[in-house]
């Protein structure tokens, strides 16, 4: 019977059955040192049998566990038996057990296959999925209902740009940029609050270190708001749990990334400004007049929000309606019900009330120059009785680059698409 | 402050605040009687004033909780006020407050929108939201972590036929049939165990109660397998974990469709047969010699099952190799380490044990005449070193139908995709 690798300490002197890859062969005279990796953790097998295995192969192996200080995890494996699973190959195209700093961004994602094995880079990812868990568990909590809408749509709800086409039968479709319409549709359908965790996608010829052109969209929508004050009050409970979920899941993966997640009491402290407040601390920290909240200045916020409220983070609310989609809620002076939530220099939310009053939404459509034609669906939503509501969305990687420090944001995503790379 | 409407009995004789939307006016005498319904459950307001408020209107009422036990739920409330949030306009395209079976599938759908706020339909939702849940909880109680693979991808594992074409910048990709190459890479990077919940896309012209072009497939995939064997193993467990908590978090949604989930020792029940053993039972309970399960065979073979086992499911295992995938792990007499799930008669699940021998997967691919150079990718993670595995893939929407009894698997989407529909 197999024996986990994170179990074997608790049975010393005994023999045990270690399955997995072989992570790193070391001899020193006669004996040999081999290091093997399971899904739970890594450890030290000895043998003075002359050792022929290659790097990446998958092995069962018995032996007798033994304490040793001087092991890696104070424990380690004396061999007596192992037989090879899966041979691999000898020409691995990367390392897999070296620190992943040494490798190209673009080696890294060119041999996606096989740098995920990395233990640093797969540490991403044990990390993503309780981002994931941690989320749903909250908005449940909440009263919210995961709804699965679809990505095929005929419009854009956004306007129009930035879609990418696809051949439907004999008719032409677009990939969702974000499940806005049908996140709307189920708050008014009755079920009021609602989660989505789903595929966005946008297609738009940036190549920087925050675009995806394909990522995962943590998207919530509730009714019975007053204002955009609302979600940030429900956001700040949702990354509560979140990141405290990950405090306690996860501390292996934060200390591989030498990170940390902000405590409930400084999520509480997250400022919120106007965006007409925002533009004038970038301007005063700058020396420079602004006009908006460029990459830059989301930087240079955040930086504000740590020296003078103790939180790399922060609200920005009230934008100007030219720079919200049509569907904005308006307020007096050409301002808008919506937030952005900047959370380490980078914008992972945007959010917002939304206009349910079917007459306000029409003139807006006119405002925006859209076609009501090809809002015809979306419109319906509002003719027949829809509640005052709001929602907004977290984008999954983004939240992970932040919280273990990535340089990109490709990095967060286990396939990443950009312009150029669509595989593996 | 607001008082969901399934608190109301707890606050007999207060005044309370519901908010909802106006689901049924009926009017006797001078008494009005107003249904209004809320995320939480439907409550009838009574009044002496004249109401003109329209159907499906979005209100605010106050009043007094009374005892009643003519009211539907023995609670009403003696409305002292109402304000109108947001008004429907008078003409409703279907009916929301009336049984959806006097609805055809075509106006039910064309109208989504709306339909789903009958709460027959919308029930249909809230039951499958805990499908997820259940899914997800029960795959991380046996250590599986959660991915997010992408929906674009350059060619199809299963073959290249059956792909929707999407226009990506300069090139072309196809949406993804499966997770089935992402799962098996992940696997194979070190997870061992992994889940998926993603939408998947079938580029097929047939039009059935049991076809979707997107649906969302709830994949599991895992290491250290030994046969298709383990596979039923943990598909019963997870079953069982699906149908226990429905059965405790969605009573009310069984009884409006009238429908039961099995219970665990059911689960326990489920025969497994091999895929000659079903052609035989067939060919007997039919009279006729048959070559294939087609959709009638699965509902035989679920009778049949229902008759000798008493469990309306049944496994199907050991099919040609003809049958499935170029993956498949083969065994002798042109078998495979493959099986069905059907359940109430349809097909649900898919699954098997797959090569994760280099050089018999490169065979595997050569007999099935297929381009090696498309499957580059692919092949990677077997040179270099992958542990036997297998997995499988649960329908979302079909389970949903077959848990509820729907006749066609189109009312479990919330904005199903076929043939000819891309909208709402």
């Amino acid at each position: 019977m197999r024996t986990l690798i994170s179990e074997v300490a608790n049975n010393i002197d005994k023999e045990v059955e270690i399955k997995g890859w072989v992570h790193r062969i070391r001899e020193l005279g006669k004996i040999s040192f081999i290091l093997v990796r399971d899904r739970s953790g890594i450890i030290q097998v000895v043998t003075e049998e002359k050792i022929s295995v290659t790097v990446e192969s998958v092995v069962s192996i018995t032996g007798v566990a033994k304490k040793n200080e001087k092991a890696p995890g104070g424990v380690e494996i004396q061999m007596k038996n192992m037989e090879v699973i899966a041979k691999a190959a000898h020409d691995l195209p990367i390392p897999v057990n070296q620190d992943p700093e040494k490798l190209s961004l673009d080696a890294i994602l060119d041999h996606r296959i096989i740098s995920l094995r990395n233990p640093k880079i797969l540490s991403i990812f044990r990390l993503q999925s309780n981002i994931l868990k941690y989320f749903a568990e909250h908005m449940r909590s909440e009263g919210f209902t995961e709804i699965k809408s679809s990505k095929l749509i005929g419009t854009g709800t956004e306007g129009g740009t930035g879609l990418f086409a696809v051949q439907y039968f004999d008719t032409k479709v677009y990939l969702a940029q974000s499940p806005q319409f049908y996140k709307q549709a189920m708050v008014s359908s009755g079920l009021e609050r609602v989660f989505e965790i789903g595929n966005a996608y946008r297609a738009e010829k940036h190549d920087t270190p925050r675009h995806l052109n394909e990522y995962v969209s943590l998207d919530i929508e509730m009714a019975f708001i007053e204002s955009e004050h609302d979600l940030m009050d429900i956001e700040q409970r949702i990354l509560k749990t979140i990141f405290a979920g990950i405090k306690q899941d996860n501390q292996k993966e934060l200390k591989t990334w030498n990170a940390t997640v902000p405590e409930p009491e400084d999520i509480d402290k997250i400022p919120r400004i106007t965006h007409d407040e925002a533009k004038e601390i970038i301007s005063k920290e700058t020396g420079k007049r602004v006009f908006e909240i460029n990459p830059e200045g989301e930087r240079i916020l955040c930086q504000w929000a740590e020296k003078n409220h103790g939180i790399d983070a922060v609200f920005v609310y009230a934008f100007p309606r030219r720079k919200r989609p049509f569907y904005t809620y308006p307020i007096e002076n050409h301002k808008t019900m919506s937030f952005d939530l900047l959370f380490r220099g980078l914008e992972i939310t945007t959010g917002g009330r939304r206009i349910n009053e079917y007459n306000m939404l029409l003139e807006s459509i006119e405002r925006f120059h859209l076609d009501p034609e090809g809002l015809s669906d979306y419109i319906q939503i509002f003719k027949y009785g829809c509640p005052p509501h709001g929602g907004f969305a977290i984008g999954l990687e983004r939240l992970t680059q932040k919280i273990l420090g990535l340089a990109n944001v490709k990095e967060a995503s286990l396939f990443p698409r950009d312009r150029k790379r669509v595989r593996p």
